[in-house]
Formats: structure tokens, C-alpha cells, sequence
């Protein structure tokens, strides 16, 4: 395989550091398509014989069926898919394999490869994540109107509605699906030509393979073409927002689902018993999915730490990028596909949502705004004046519409009965009608949207 | 503050821990900008006076007047940037200044300012990259047909030109000003109006405020508007990206700078000496930037942690948000100045990177090209006679044109005096005219790109 | 400064990137004890007079207290801390401050200058350590046998006791003091003589100067001396560890100060209120907390990748050591001296505590137990027994001890009214006597274990 | 397996998520040893008789010869290696091996195997290191007195010997192995017995297991030792940074393959030839060492990201912990060994290092040093001078040594003919015999040292 440069063979630790083939066999679809673009256009420019080309297509279509039915022997001496492919293709055709490798390198090949396999990636990822929004939009349609405590700082805050704690989702995913709809435009160009840094004195047509490959364009510059791989970076960035927002969700379902809480009951089919504690049950695909922001986000610190400093063109180390893109991506979609499945089988309890909602002074809000707008007391006053009135109710152990208008206007004179309009949980949710806000009617213009948006 | 909810202010521990005034004074501009939009919306819509409205609006006029000029008295225990300007604000125009805070919170507010912030740094980071494109472009224009070796694994490969060298950078950089543009087009929403968490029964204009503000249109969800940094995370993600790019040519340039290599000669301006070995010109800059990749992705690690498992809505975790994008921010804009700084200054050596191109059986490549298109052997076959005479050259002390037609032919009957065509470096480049090759013609096309798309 | 070398001067933008006066000014009294023990080593071995080595002296004195007085003008066009310092003492004392840097250089210089911070910041991390252990030790001591639900999944598992539960943070802070200090034990080598790289000619005395500042020995190599920053690292790798486990106790403060729990309320000295929301009172503490591991293991990775790749000896890359480590390190004793507040202020509600412990068929471990036990059956058959009375009981609304004794022997005919004794939330506590089991007697044991090893 | 308490099985992506025994398999093992330990402690407290320990015991040993001879079907559906070998153990004897759960759980389970396993690692790695440092003796031994450049910034600074180069990375890697063993005994206590968190009623004796399995002794607290992974996070903390280590070593020895330097040859076992450029002999072993970091920074980040925030006692989350422990280990253990490989069978090119030691001025601090010690100038004045004589060398085309009498008389009069012994390669080195330092005499020193406690 080195040609008659090399005295010794590698040994164990040699082939165990340096062969790939044992995750880069997942590459194989991939590299049978782009050599079959390569052959295609080295025939079409002439620089192969008619013949040459169709035992070539020939071989690489049997090579493919043969990995496909699992019965293609990769070898580790061969090091990668690329030689594994091309050895079977010698034994199959003979010399003209020989021939496929006119007028590239492994280093225009594998990156070909790789930006199609990451390629397909942004596409499953933006499948998975609209999965899982009309999911939440399914959640959202049917509480549009249930009212739920709104946290800040894990503390009641004011009212909002389940559906609009739901769109909040489908909003932070949906762009989680643009910044994946963004990258796979970018990544779009084609390295193949660009040999192995310097392209070639071949008259190649790097449109004809690029096309062929659905590719938008050949990348311009055969040095970087081989060198970078900024676009699996950009995935692995996108894949570590979109899992920091599972990880939000998660997190919620998981406390969510705890006896204090009790807002929602997952399916059994996403939650798992213990070993020793019969009456549990856990909530383990929520936790995993909260837990894989780790792996993600490991991968996209692992592929910036190999690059650092890495000067151009190909270096080995840029080997490392596979495992690390594959195990994310995997991670991704998985756990999009488990949430996705958690989220479409949850029950929210409505009626705990709003035993919750109604309490901890959480329409305390809606009194300081009602002092603004009938007292016309200046925002700082009236937020004062509640907190007078939170601390009385608090004192009394009552709630804020359980205190009399006499305490009421023990606090501030000016208070009048129509202030107890405002107390109610009901009443506070639905008076939100500012754009974006969670009044039921603006929750469903957004749903909507959605469901239009998404088709 | 705090109303009258609270009987124990906090200590110095509490102060130290909680106060932002420490660092989201880098806000002010933004807060006031901001303040200023929501008052004269208020205003627009009769939720305040006019005269309220211009009292706001002057008084807001002053406090930033006062912040630019240094005078103003920043004061930790008022916490926040947006307390510390409401402060002074109703010290100067009395009841008014707590209008202002109608319809909104600090939620909202600082979700604001910092997506204001964040998209100012986008627009810097764009021009910081197009101001070291242009240098490149500089020096790809000046040396578009200097050769010079071309290495995988640091190892000669085949001669490039240095035009096609620099190139490769411009390219990388272009899409990390891609990622930004995208970025910054994803972040163009205004949370103005989302208030705490639920938006407001008060009758706002968010379209108002955000038209005024330069956003595209208001977010959608107000849960979302004030729980999500995604923006922040992508922002970092794209610098991270960037800054690895910039890693890798700073360890170029130190390398080109050794004794060893010679490739460049940076200027004094970006050098310094040793206090101890007076002979030295150390490539400081070029070494700062390569480490700034540390800071970049470690600011990117820590929000990404920070977000983590984060139920909605706000949380007090995320005002750990500004530090860490402020300080990649910075960093960032600082190491494309050097860089740009040290890429104009700097002076390639021509005649030490073409003797370098023509070391090390550079043209070897060239060699077994030339026996598959002139032999018409495949590939792997040329591949390796090409290593056997490699081989035979290095037992000579020789290089490739040195060895005699004989000792050619010995190795491969099929070989002609044809062959020493193209084993010179400058034929070798002059060749490689495939879309994106070295050949200095290719290469002249892409500067022509590039200097059109920078205008 | 940079002798005869060099004919342009820095200007802004390098001397931006490249001054670390800025921030390596905390390492003030440091550099000058270094100094000062560099000097009386000097002077020790003949290699430099009496007299300027007094002279010296007296002038380092000086100069550290014009820095603590803070009438001391830094300038960044001498860079760095070193060479302001020593051109102050040349003001002061003439040419004798020339032959301070005799036998030493900046690299052997910074090197010890850090480690000496670091190895302080070590001490610091303990002590701080130790003052949240003290408060944790407190807690334990007031409820050794107050009974609270241990979760698993955030699922009631078992009951255990408040005592049991602060005792697992002691733990694990107790390891993180073991790192610390086994990481101040490491780094306990004085770099000082290591010189620029190579060590020196001079007869210098390295175990003198070690000696001085509290060394156990002199690094052995001097290219390692000044090119590693593993030290810092490990520092780092600590805190990160341990920031790990304050965000853990954070959580749960934040979720056991909800509405929802209720099992702590935090003094107003560790809370904030609601710019908008009177009523909230927020765990900002907590959450800030909570968020810090962000900071710290970001700096962990920003250090690392700072590190990777650099060849020996120093680069100026190593220069981004310092203020990761700074901000790392305050950043962890502010989170220990907030949890320390945090915890010694909160006051547990026994009763809620109690009555969720009892909730959730938390005894049923208990019952399986008895069932293995006392009927002989074998774990797993128990489990499912136990399984079976769980979901019994739910479907009647009830908890376990409520089953009556023919709907327990309805499911197993071996159960006997002896059950009854096992399934009280005290009886379960107490019974778990195995060592280090949740058991008050167990508890209290670990308690005077811990308050002896803290004195 | 879940108890009477499920209606609905997993499905197929619950299975995917959440079944661990594709990785945990590699824990079976230390499972096995876990259990028989437990079944013997069981026995000799009389928790369980005689015949039930004597069948579970040999059950096991079938089991495990089983799993080692590769014959033992793992089933998904069973989960984990836990549930895998009990289930096979009930197949082999029946009824007595439900009797094995009897006063343990899972959660005391696993983190029993899984400290058992890093334990393992810790031996492994310091094994690794070991041999690495061996490797690195002999070429210090070889080459104790070759010169060489030191570099710092990657410029030539002062020579310094092959020998003292060697050696400063068997002192990183001494203190690597120092981490390992630090913690190793932290980590050495048993959980087992802790069961689910709570510890247990039956009277168990933990000291029998924790000294069966080799543990110094059970963890004192049961919350603590199932909730906690510092022992894996300390673990990876001290990888991380042998890995950077590693990473150093790698990059020089891929700049000193680079036909620029030539200072070393590494052997054809650990290099590889291009597809496509026949004359390459590729580092890249080298280049796959110094990728490594990544994906061992990686998981370090990884695993700290999952720990964040969760409250206690276990939750799934912390099932992430194996793949990433798991992963890190394998590599550093590939890496320590491709290096120790590598490192074994470089040459070193004397005389190409001699070559360059001398060259780019590298004695210009000798010549200062002989000012101060000679001239009595102050070392910053005699730093001055030697800038001088080095500029006027540089205008000259000249080393140092080649200056006249005259040249250096004309910068400063104090210079006499005796200058010209120090500025000699050899001398420089042989002067440098402050402890640590380069001279040959010192190397062999640490070199004794190091082959003293290598054993």
C-alpha cells in the first residue's frame, strides 16, 4: 500500500492508533457515490476510456450491495474505507481500479465524503426538530388556555398557559433548525479535485462532480478544500445549542414529574422502575436527554481542541474528526427522537397547573399594573405598594384576593374595589395580549403560524 | 429596591456575588437606547403623558451624556446597569423616571441590551474579518506565482504558490463572516415587550419599539424573548470557528519564523526581544494569537454550562452571560487587528520558499501523473515506480531530475526523456489549472473574486 | 527595553495583546519576594556586593509598599509586572537594580511568581473549604434525625434524615480539599535559577532561594521548569471539581426553596426580590452559584487548549495562563464564601421535610426488605411482591400502611401484621444502621468523625 | 424486570436511550468480582446460608468464564451488565441468585464496578508513563551531551542538550503519574453496601467487602458514594493534562521530522506514505498523539457538563459517565504506548542538532553573562551591549565567535580576547551547572535519579 517506500510494516499499536476503518466504514455510501461521480466525469473529460468507466460503476455498485448485505470483509491493514473500497474494486475489476484514483488523493476524497455524510446530518437533525415541534404544537393546541405558574428563578412568577410555555419550545427549535438550515448552505461546495492540496494538471470538470453530488458549487480554493473542517465544527455547534434547549426541557419534565410538582405524568414507555424501590418511576429518558448536552458539547470541544494550531494542508490529527461528529450526531437525533416521543405522550395534570397557578401571590403583577393604570401611581410606587400588601397577605396567611378592601386601602387609599377583577389567575392570563404574550388568543395566532410554517 | 418585602439588606458576600454593575455598564448605551424606544412607544400610545415622555427622553439624554463623559457615579448597590440609569434618572426628573418602567421588566430589558450588544459585535467581527481579508488579498496579489512547498503532515507534499496559500485563508474567512451574518440575521428580534415573562396587558407597540431599534420584528414568545441566549452561544460558537482559522495561521507564521524555516519575516512592530538573549525576535503576536482560541471556546464552554438544564424563564444563572461575551468579544477583535496588522507588515522570503518547494521530491506527484497520462498506466501502478525511484534518488543523495534517463528506465522501460518536463516546481504549479488549483492563473481568477466581493 | 534590537517600537494594537501589566499586577508581592530572595542568594554567594544587594532590598521594600499604598504609577509600555517593578527600583536605587536580574530571566521569574500565587490560592480554597464544611457540620448537627425523602431520578426513593444529607456534601468537599492540597504538594518546586531555559553559569544557590519562599525543593529541570503549567492546571481541574459539586447543593437549594417544596427558606441575605414581582423571592444566590462551574471550567479548557500542542520551552501563548487562573480562583472562593452564608443562614422546615418523607410509598424498600427477611423470600420475588402492594395502593388512593392486612395477604399469604412495624417513615430511618447508612446513631458518628478532623 | 408496576414495555427508542449494556458490558468483571464479594460477605454475616452463597459463587465463576470466553449472550432487553449476569445466574441455579440483591441496589452496584474499573486505569496509566519515561532515559542517557538548540517562542535562544530535553518531559510525566496515584488512593473506598442511597437494615459487613475488593475502606457515607463521579472526573482531570504533555512532545517531534529541521528520524513503524505523493514519510502517529487531547478534553468537559446541577442521590444522567471514562482511557493508554513506540525507535541527527545549536547568535547571553561576571557591567547594561555586538553580526552576515577583537572593543572597551571561550556551543552547555541545568554533568545526575526510582 506505501508503495516501495517503506522497509518495516506498522504493528499493532501502529494500526490500532493509526487505522480508521473501524468507525469510517460508516463513510462507505458516501464514498462509493462520490467515486462513481469521479469516474463518471474522468470518463465524460475523456481522461478515462468508456470501459474503463463502466467496470469501474459496475464494481463500485457491487462493492456497495456487498456492504450493504453485510457481507464485505473490511480489513484493518487496509487501514480505511477508501483502500478497503478500492482493494475489493481491484479484486472485482482489476486494473482498471486503478485507474478511479486518477486526479485525486484521500485528502479531496475523505473530505467529500465527509461533508456528505454531515450534509445528510443537517437534514435528519431539521426532520428531527420539526418532529418534535409538532409535537409541542400538538401539547400547545390543547392547553392553549390551561393556566400554569410562569418560574422565574424557580419561583411562581405570574400566570401563563401551558400552549404558551410550549410555543416557547417551538420557538428556540425552530431556530436551532435554521442555524442547521444555515450550515449545510455553507458546507455545500464540493473539495473533490482538489487532490491532495494543489488540485491537478488533469482537465477535470469539478462542476460535473459537484453536481452530481448535489453540491452547489466546487470549493474554490484546493488548499482549504483539504484543510478545514469549519463545517463540522458549525454543526457540532449547532447540535450543542439545539441540546442545551433539550436540556432545558428536560430538566422541566424532570421536575415536573417529581410528587411536589406533579404537573405532568410521562408514559411508562419513557420511564423505567428501580431495582429496589418498587414505586418508583423515573423519568430516565428525561435524564438522559438532559445528560446528553455533555457528549455533545465534549465532541464540539474536542474537534476545536484537535484544530487548534493544526497548519495547513491535511494533517493526520484532522483524523479525529469522524468519531467525534458521528457520536454527536447520533446523540442528536436520538435525543430528539426521544423527546419527541416523551413529549407526544405526556399528560400535563391540568388541574394541578392551576391550583399552582393561583397560588404564591402570582397575580401580584397584575395588581401593581392595575394601580398604574387606574391610580396612576408611577411603576416604582405601585410595585412598593404590593409588596406592602404581598407582606400583609403573607402575615395573615392568605392569598392577595382573600385580603378585605379595607386592608387593601390600609396600604393606599386610592385602591378601589375594581381591583379584584384583576386578582384572578384567569383574568391575569388573558388580559396579556401584548404580541408574543401568553393570552390564549395570542398563543393560538402562534400555533397558527407554526402549523402553517412547518406544512 | 426591593420593595418593602425585604427586612435584611445584602452583605458584601451578596453584593459581590449578585452586582453586575461591575460589567453591564458596557450596556449603558444600549440600556438608554433601549429606554428611549420604550418611552417615546409609551408615549405613541397613550400609556404615558407627553410630558412625562419628554421628560424621560431628555433626562435619559443627560444620564448618557454623564456616562460618556466619566461622571456619572456607578454604584454597586444599585446592582445593575438598568438600575443604576433609573436611579440617576429620577434624581433628575423626579416621579417620571418611575413610568418608565411600565410594560416592561429587567427581564426584558437586559435581554435587549445584550442582543443589541451582541449584534453590534457581529457587525465589528465582520469588518475585523474583511479588513484581514484584504491584507491577505495583499499579500496572495504580490506572490500569486511565488512557489513554494506545499506540506501535509508538515512534510513537503507538492509546490503551491503563496497567492493560493493566502487564498486558502481568505476562503475560511469568509465563512466565518458568513456564520456572523447568519448570526446576527437569526438575533434580530426585539424581546422589548415580553416584560417579566408573560407580556403585558398594558396596549403596547412592540412592532414600535423594535422598528426604532434596528430589529427585524419582535419575538414571537415572550417565555422565549427573556429564558434563551442562544444568540450569545451562537455568536461565541462562530467566534470559536474563527478563531481556530486564526490558530492555525498564527502557528504558520511562528513556524515560517524559526531559523529553520525562513519563510517570513514579520515586522518589529509584532516582534519582540528577550530580556535575557538579546538576538532573538520573538513572533509574540503571532503566539498571543494562537492561544486566544483557549479563551474563546473556554467563554464558549462556560455559557453552554451555564445554560444547561436551565428551566425556563429566567434564571440568575444567565447574568453570567455578558462576562463571557464580552471577553470573546474582545478578544476576538483584538486578534483579528493583530493579525491583519502582522499579515501587512509581514515579508515573505521568495527565494527561500522556492528553494524549499524544489526540496524534498516535491514534484514526485508530477512524476506519477506523467506515467498514467504519457504511460498510460494506472494510478497505483505509477504511484509505485514513482516510489521506487524516490526511493532510488534518496540512496543517491539526489533529487528526482538528477537521476539519469538510465536509472529511470531501469525502474519502468515506459519512461521518456518526456518526463523531465515536468519535474520543475514552476511547470508543476503552471499545471495544476483545475478549478481551485495552484497554477498561478487560478489563482489570479480567485483574488479578482475575492476583490470584487469585498468592493 | 528591548536593547539594541529593534528600530520600531510596538505600537497600540501590539502592545494591547501583548502587555500583561494589566492583570499580572496581582502577582506584585510575589515578583518582589521572589526578587528579594533571588537577591539575598546573590549576595550569599559572592555573586553580587553586600552593598547593592542592601540597596536592593531596600528598594523592593519600597517599592511594594508604594503598590499597597497604591501610589505606585504602572505603565504598559514596560509590559509586564517584572519590568515595571525593576524600573522603579533603578529610579530608586541606580545601577545596582541592573544586576538584580543576574542568573535569573522572565520565564524563571513569571514561573515562580505564579506558582506561588497559585500555591496560595491552594491554602485559600482549603480554608474556604473547611468554613462551608463548618456550616454544613452545623446543619448536620441540628437535624441528625430530622426525616426528609432521598430522591433518586427527583423520584421519593427512601426516607433519609437532613443530618444524612448535609453529611454527603462534607464528603465530598472533604475530597476537594484532598485535591488541593495534594495539588499545592506537587507544584511545591521553586523554578528560580531555571533562567531563561538552560539554567545558568553563576553559582547560584537553588536550595537557598527555595528555601525563602517555602519550596520543598528546587524544580530539577530547568527547560520544564519554565515550560510547564501543570500546576496551574491541576489548580484548575480542582476547582472545576469542586464548582461541580457546589452547583449540585445549588440545585437543590433553588428546587427546595420552591413553592413546590418548601423544604428550606434562605435568609433575605442570600436573596433578591422581583423588579416586577413584589411577592418573589428569588435563590439568586443559589443560582449564581449554581451557574459559576460555567467560569471555571472554561477556564479549564481554555488553559488546556492554550497548553496543547506548545513546543518547548516558553511561548508567549503560556501568557494567557494567568488571568484564567485569577478569575477561576476567585471566582470559586466567592461561590465557597456564598455557599458558606447560604447554608449557615438557611433554615430547614422539619415539618415539610417530615410529611413529604412519608409520602410516595417511600417504605416500600422496606416492606420488600421485611418480606426477604421475615417470609424468606428471595429479593427479586419480594420486589415484585412489593410492586404489586404499590400499585394496589395507588389504585385505592391510598399510601402502604393503609393497605389493610387481607389486601396485603391477598397479594403474598406469607405477610403477617409484623409488617406494620417497617413501614413508618422513623422506623425506616432508624433501622438503616449499616456503616455509613442513613441510621441518626450512623449520622452523629460521621458528625464527631468530621469535627475532630476539622479541629 | 420493572416489578408488577408497568403496563407498557420500552420500546425501540426508549431501548436505545437507555439500555447501557453496549458499553457497561466492559464492567463485567469487576460486576462479578462485586458480587461475589457481596455473596461471600452475605454468607459470613449468615444474611444468607451456606448453599445459597456456595451456588451463587459458582454461578458466577460460570458466568464470567462465560462472558471471557465470549460464549454469553447479552440482551438489550435486560439493560445492563447488572441485570445480564443475574438474569444468567438465575438460569444456572435458580431461586438463590434473587438472594444476591439481598441488601445492595444497583446504584451501590455500579459505582462499585465502575471505581473498580478506573482504579484499574489509574494502575495502567502509571504503567504507561513508566515505560514512556523508560523510553525517554535511554535516549537522555544516549544523548547527555549532544547540543541542541533550546527554543523558546520557537527561536533559537541558548543550546541545550538532547539529553536535559528528554528528561523535562520524564518530569511531566513523573508528576502525571504522581496525579494518577493521588487519585487512585482518593478514590479507594468501597460503595458497596450503600445500596439504593440510604444504606440498609440488614446487618452487613462493609469492611468484608471493601477489604475483599481491595479497598482501604467503605465510603462513609451512602448518599455521598452513589452520587457522586469525582473519582471518574479526577481521573480524566489528570488525563487531560498528561495528554497535554503528550500533545507537546508530539508537535515537536512532527516540526523536528520536517525536512526544515531534520533534528529527528522517526522509524517506518510509526509513519505512513501518501496515496498520492510516493516520496512522504508522514508523522503521523505523531499527529494522532497530539489530536488526542481532544477527544480526552472532551470527555473531561463532557462528563463535568452531566454532573452540573444534579441534586442528589443518582439520577440516569449520570449513566453517561462509562462511555466517556471508557473512551479517554483506551486512548491514553494508546496514545502513552504509540509513544513510548515511537520515542524507543526515533534517531536523533546529531550532527544536524549541533548545527543548528550553533547557529542565530545562541551564545549572545553567554557573552552578557561573561560582561557582568568579567566587565562588571549590570546584567540590563551588558544585556544592552550584547544587542549591539549581535545587530552588528547580523549587519555583518556573521555569528558572534566571528567578530573581531576590534568589532567588539568598538560596542564596549571592556571587552577582552578572553571573550571568545564563552562563545563556544560546547562551553555554553558545560558552564550551565546550577541545578536543573543543561550541562552534561547535571543531566546524568537527574538521569541517575530517575533510574533510581524507575527501579
Amino acid at each position: 500500500m506505501w508503495g516501495g517506500r517503506f522497509a518495516a510494516g506498522p504493528d499493532a499499536i501502529m494500526e490500532a492508533i493509526n487505522a480508521s476503518i473501524g468507525f469510517d466504514r460508516r463513510l462507505a455510501a458516501q464514498d462509493i457515490a462520490g467515486s462513481r461521480a469521479h469516474a463518471a466525469m474522468l470518463g465524460a473529460t475523456g481522461i478515462l476510456d468508456a470501459s474503463d468507466v463502466a467496470a469501474i460503476r459496475e464494481g463500485l455498485v457491487t462493492v456497495l450491495s456487498e456492504i450493504e448485505a453485510g457481507s464485505f470483509a473490511f480489513r484493518a491493514d487496509l487501514e480505511d474505507i477508501h483502500m478497503n473500497v478500492e482493494n475489493r474494486l481491484r479484486a472485482l475489476i482489476g486494473d482498471a481500479a486503478g485507474r478511479l484514483h486518477t486526479a485525486r488523493s484521500r485528502n479531496d476524497q475523505v473530505a467529500t465524503d465527509f461533508r456528505l455524510w454531515v450534509r445528510d446530518q443537517c437534514d435528519a437533525g431539521i426532520d428531527g426538530l420539526r418532529a418534535l415541534q409538532r409535537a409541542l404544537l400538538d401539547q400547545a393546541e390543547a392547553g392553549a388556555d390551561w393556566v400554569m405558574p410562569g418560574f422565574t428563578h424557580l419561583q411562581t412568577a405570574q400566570p401563563v398557559t401551558w400552549g404558551h410555555h410550549m410555543m416557547a419550545y417551538v420557538e428556540m427549535l425552530g431556530r436551532d433548525a435554521g442555524r442547521l438550515a444555515d450550515a449545510r448552505a455553507r458546507m455545500n461546495e464540493c473539495p473533490l479535485g482538489a487532490a491532495a492540496l494543489a488540485g491537478t494538471g488533469f482537465a477535470i470538470d469539478r462542476d460535473m462532480t459537484a453536481r452530481a453530488l448535489g453540491f452547489e458549487r466546487p470549493c474554490a480554493n484546493s488548499l482549504d478544500a483539504v484543510s478545514d473542517r469549519d463545517f463540522a465544527l458549525e454543526f457540532l455547534a449547532a447540535a450543542s445549542i439545539c441540546a442545551m434547549h433539550l436540556s432545558r426541557l428536560a430538566e422541566e419534565l424532570v421536575i415536573w414529574s417529581s410528587a411536589q410538582f406533579r404537573f405532568v405524568t410521562l408514559s411508562d414507555r419513557f420511564s423505567t422502575g428501580s431495582s429496589i424501590m418498587p414505586q418508583k418511576k423515573n423519568p430516565d429518558a428525561a435524564e438522559l436527554i438532559r445528560a446528553k448536552i455533555g457528549r455533545i458539547v465534549g465532541a464540539n470541544v474536542a474537534l476545536l481542541t484537535v484544530m487548534k494550531g493544526l497548519p495547513l494542508a491535511y494533517s493526520k490529527d484532522m483524523q479525529e474528526d469522524k468519531e467525534q461528529v458521528f457520536d454527536a450526531a447520533d446523540t442528536l437525533m436520538l435525543a430528539l427522537a426521544a423527546m419527541t416521543g416523551m413529549v407526544a405522550d405526556m399528560t400535563a395534570d391540568r388541574a394541578a397547573l392551576a391550583a399552582a397557578a393561583g397560588a404564591g401571590f402570582s397575580t401580584a403583577t397584575d395588581l401593581a399594573d392595575w394601580l398604574v393604570r387606574e391610580a396612576n401611581l408611577p411603576f416604582r410606587d405601585a410595585h412598593h405598594v404590593t409588596g406592602t400588601l404581598v407582606a400583609l397577605a403573607e402575615a395573615k396567611g392568605c392569598d392577595l384576593p382573600d385580603l378585605t378592601l379595607d386592608d387593601m386601602r390600609g396600604v393606599h387609599p386610592a385602591i378601589t374595589s375594581g381591583v379584584f377583577d384583576v386578582l384572578g389567575v384567569e383574568n391575569s392570563v388573558a388580559s396579556r395580549m401584548s404580541y408574543g404574550g401568553t393570552a390564549p388568543a395570542r398563543v393560538r395566532e402562534q400555533i397558527a403560524v407554526w402549523k402553517d410554517r412547518l406544512g
